[in-house]
């Protein structure tokens, strides 16, 4: 018996047999061509099927990253490692490890908008009351709220008004989503900002939230809708025939002198 | 002027403004909701729009691996992992790292179609012919053919059937898989094995070179098509609370004697 | 000019010519050989060359963790990997990415203990009495002190003993250790727990934040010192044949039931 | 019973119990202290107690690469990865991921090595006409000898002359560096260029497969080599503040013009 040690597993993800696949349950040959892709990637991952809504929900998230060129540090990572080592998984190894706190995250932001729905659930109170309390003390902190605002949109954010429309559409939308414009529309009026707009990251945070994915679920997701960019990158790279990928030598700055070891070893007392 | 040098890059994926993000030319904010997730995925790596029929074929081949449950070394690598650090990046990295020449490999098997259907092509030969040359040659240097015989299934591979009517239907069959499926009757004939099948990662590699992907790139939506299981085993396991996973002590056998390490040393010369 | 952007590199570790190599403004070939390999990591991480006795104590870093043989779930993670995917970088990333919260981390130790240090000195107050609030504070908040406690050892672990004395011997104790004991009388003391021993990793990490290691880079310090077990580990797996590590069955429990896939499209509307 | 299945795991690297650890049958305990880091690393990984000499030389083999500033791709991608995943660990697993084909690979000259070193020993010819022939056949077959030449160092290669002495002294200079100098006095020849040198790298590599050690575990060694240098330079990024590493726009070009989609679309049959 090995319950309870660390090295009994426990899974409802998938069980295989020599002619069968089971996918949450489900025979994968009964499931392949039922449903698309990103509503299996939902069954995988949340447990149930998804509605038709989930499902193209599910294909608006895969779509909502994709790339963005040479702009993000993944990409760079991933096309330097393979121009010394060029394998597609050595490359995308290193793009996966480039998501985090600074890039690519609903993660922080699905913890927040998580955190402070259950919290305002729990609290019985009228909504943006909540919401305008929850704006005070994070300003009396000097918090900031994560996805508010964008360097060239003002007033609305065309990208997160067309996933609103898809989620309304597709009945996805819901109380957590309601409850993340009530923090939005209480920070604008705390702040004398009313251009500030909900952004395309929090817009889809919130969404994955009421969806019912977890933080860390989230971070996976954003992952995978850049998985198709990184493999056209990585493709690019091998093909081009460039090695040993390097800073420019204009761009680097060497900080420290020249030196004589002689003496500062005998300074050390070698 | 830094063209030639190893720090010009070139893309052609996509590009990027701060209004709007340009994929493969195209302005994403047209793009996403006119074709699905999969289709996307095929003009990133690709670089032109698929046609209906080869998006409807990108969502089937992503929808072919997806998981293995705990019968994958991946998943077992990157549970282990989170079970000590427990960052869904962490996990995914690791589980990239797993897909090889042993396991989740269309790559050879892809290198293998494109490699000898070139070869053929340039022979001018019929094709039957050249197939059953390349078998007699392969046999001679006992090379196996990469992509034929199942544990189980006689004859025909249903998974296989499945994959070829839907690419007949969708319009991407063409010449890659007649040269394949001649390679596969040869063999039958000439190892006198008639109910050998030509299995599920054999028709998906042909389909996939048909539609024009690279080895390193069919690398990619391998990997690409485990990522949704992926994240769900790392999120099962994050929130089972096991920590630190091993090798079962029933299932480990240790291969060095104790010895004492003063005698040793010495007889080192130490 | 592009100082300032996120395309300007700064570095101070070294430089390089087509003749020389600069490591912390020393030439490398002047370095090679004067002092060992664990001296010159510390000059690489430090900036500034070591002292012998500080050179001698970088050796016994690196000798401390060393390898836990398969109970550690990197060298797991790294065999499921290469059993796979056989290559000796496949399997060092892997593992690496298995350093965290739960193992192999004197990172949160160091950062326990050079932010508790910071936080005495500035207030002034007299060593042990700063030791019992702190320990009261933390015991009042039900958060635990790393570094104590040990499953087998009572009153002195052994190894942090043989750490204390070389650290001694070499003049590379310090205050900051002074403060790390005095913390942990004053636990003993309050709970009551006299035999609680203060182990290893506390005693190390303690010994890295006087020498002047920052929480990430003693993290860097540790997985150095897994690094040679971990090729030993990768290198037996490659010779062994041995394809495609699972979990046995006899260990895995499946949690979700079979279930007919049509009913339940119908029910969620598709 | 679990032998013979891909589950049973064996290892003679070390072996765990509550109260010791045994490293290849030894006592930690006892081995801390009295061998060098880099002794206790060629007992890990060939499994038997050095010499003193064949310590030295290891603490040598680290200490051969170290760093190359910022003109290594590895470096790159991790100060890149952490740029935006502020995690020692993520920085680390890209950096390793950058050894391969066109960097720090030892691993091919070794294999180059060992391999003509045992058909040599096979075929029984006097060492200078045995290299003579070799280089013959792969000059016909336009293939390059790993591990000659230098960009600016013409006749001798300081470091390799200062690598050789060393292993003269340590005694472990043997057969297969006599070998590998030989081939390389026979390519100096056929290929009417005296002043080639036998470079630093091919020198290194002819050590480590004299010592015993597999090409595998030869690119683990270089890895060990240049991991200070890596902790150096992530620890230097995270502490820059510097965010999101970027290709200077500068330095990019886009090949793909903008297109519309809706005319591109129906040709496509959209």
């Amino acid at each position: 018996m090995t319950k309870g040690t660390s090295s009994h597993w426990v899974t409802g993800v998938s069980e295989i047999s020599a002619e069968e696949m089971y996918i949450r349950g489900y025979a994968m040959s009964d499931l392949v061509g039922a449903i698309p892709f990103p509503g299996i990637a939902y069954l995988l991952i949340r447990g149930v099927l998804p509605t038709r809504g989930q499902a193209r929900m599910m294909d608006a998230i895969f779509s909502s990253i994709l790339d963005y060129g040479l702009q993000k540090s993944g990409t760079v990572a991933a096309r330097a490692v393979v121009s010394v080592n060029p394998a597609m998984t050595a490359g995308l190894g290193a793009a996966v490890l480039a998501a985090g706190e600074y890039a690519l995250s609903p993660e922080d932001t699905g913890r927040f908008i998580s955190t402070t729905f259950a919290q305002w659930k729990d609290s019985g109170k009228p909504m943006d009351e909540a919401a305008a309390n929850l704006v005070a003390e994070l300003r009396a902190a000097k918090r900031r709220v994560p996805g508010f605002g964008h360097q060239v949109f003002r007033i609305v954010d065309p990208r997160s008004e067309k996933l609103k429309k898809l989620a309304k559409e597709q009945g996805v939308w819901g109380e957590v989503n309601e409850w993340y414009e009530a923090v939005h529309r209480a920070f604008q009026a705390a702040s004398n900002k009313p251009d500030l707009v909900l952004n395309d990251v929090g817009m889809l945070a919130s969404i994955m939230v009421q969806m019912g994915f977890s933080p860390a679920e989230m971070c996976g997701l954003a992952i995978i809708s850049t998985m198709p960019g990184l493999v056209a990158h990585i493709s690019e790279e091998l093909q081009s025939g460039v090695r040993n990928r390097l800073v420019p030598e204009s761009h680097t700055e060497y900080s420290t002198a020249r030196r004589e070891l002689g003496p500062d070893l005998r300074k050390a007392g070698w």
